[in-house]
């Protein structure tokens, strides 16, 4: 009998959005896994900290790939390299009959580390996966904004993107979040101004923790922002 | 001093899929109010019966309005008297200084009737939204699929679009929801097929409840489908 593989989703950060079927599965597995950079705390660990009852740890700590460019093939092996080894840590576990959780900030299949380890394992194991609160739900909840409602048109968008296709995007849906902000802040103010959206549009840092920093993006005076901020873009235009 | 309004995401249908904020505010509200239709249940009451502790119900009734098309003028009006008459209920509770807990399915501000609530009140009495587990994170989470990875495009889209919009749409997007499909299966497939992503759509009914429906869509052989029933793209493909 091999062990089971629950995916957890453990949300956006407030250890208050943890789900009673995550605090479950906490209980029920005897491997606790989670994805962290060597040398810093892992989020998801944080998160679920009070609820851990002596299951042995499994950190999964992210190569240091900073000598090598995002864009190089030798990052993308580096990193496809880490997660066949993360898998098969984990699947050492599953066959010794071990019950093995994996931590995902925010929901386990939406843009989740899980999905890495899921997509290696799924076909293999007894598999299950646990929803989250997501991280752009926990921002919008903590703003009190709006989002989307009846037959919305609703997008997540990457501010990789190019300025004309963030444009073009936000013109054709009624709300938008936008991830990744970084150093793409001000290419995304211009696109939303440009597409008639940027009086709506709310900036987000840390959107669930204690020190959350949230104003109107036109009220943001400088361009700079952390990798992880969000902008907003809620759909309600005074529909009641 | 008035009462606390609190919008309550309660999640998909599973009552595991709780948060702990949420059953925190189901403790200290003096009343629960929650949506239904004339004769329902209400699903999202019937998510938290276990962690009602006997505060006052406010059941807000939907309108009887079979009679009236829903393109109808006279339909949203009805709709919109009704949702008035509803945050004015639940005004009276906060203003004799209770605290009301409005219940939501899914995550309040992402297409919950909680919003329309939301938008009369929140800027006359101190309001708090807690976020929950959306039904469609709830419907891929309990079939398995990988929704969404890296810098993917996401998209939520409702049935009712046109078959050529849907097409566009499918097409400009690594992973996709459509809602609300009911009578538009037929139309949602074709768009699927014409945009070369038939193959990974996913038919799911009941997502979270036990007696959930799930197959490909390519498997599905007659094109009749609830109002709730939803489709799935996942965005994955053996990037890995």
């Amino acid at each position: 009998m091999t062990g089971r593989l629950i995916g957890v989703g453990v949300g956006p950060g407030d250890p208050g959005l943890l789900t009673l079927n995550a605090i479950e599965a906490l209980k029920v597995a005897d491997v606790v896994a989670y994805f962290a950079k060597a040398g810093n705390e892992s989020n998801a660990r944080a998160i679920v900290a009070d609820h851990l009852n002596g299951a042995e740890e499994l950190p999964l700590l992210y190569p240091v790939t900073t000598e090598i460019p995002k864009e190089h093939a030798g990052y993308r092996d580096a990193i496809r390299d880490f997660y066949d080894v993360s898998a098969a840590a984990v699947a050492s576990h599953l066959d010794d009959g071990r019950t093995v959780a994996v931590l995902s900030e925010g929901d386990p299949l939406f843009y989740g580390s899980y999905m890495h380890i899921h997509v290696r394992l799924s076909d293999r194991y007894p598999t299950e996966v646990i929803a989250g609160v997501t991280g752009m739900s926990g921002c919008w909840s903590s703003v009190g904004a709006p989002m989307t409602q009846g037959d919305d048109v609703f997008t997540v968008l990457p501010a990789t993107l190019p300025e004309y296709e963030l444009e073009r995007r936000f013109a054709d849906a009624n709300a938008a979040v936008v991830m990744k902000i970084g150093r793409h802040l001000a290419k995304v103010r211009r696109a939303l101004d440009r597409a008639g959206r940027l009086d709506r549009a709310i900036y987000v840092e840390r959107g669930t923790m204690a020190n959350a920093s949230v104003m109107k993006l036109t009220d943001k005076l400088d361009m700079t922002a952390p990798y992880f901020a969000i902008v907003l873009v809620p759909g309600w235009e005074g529909r009641a």
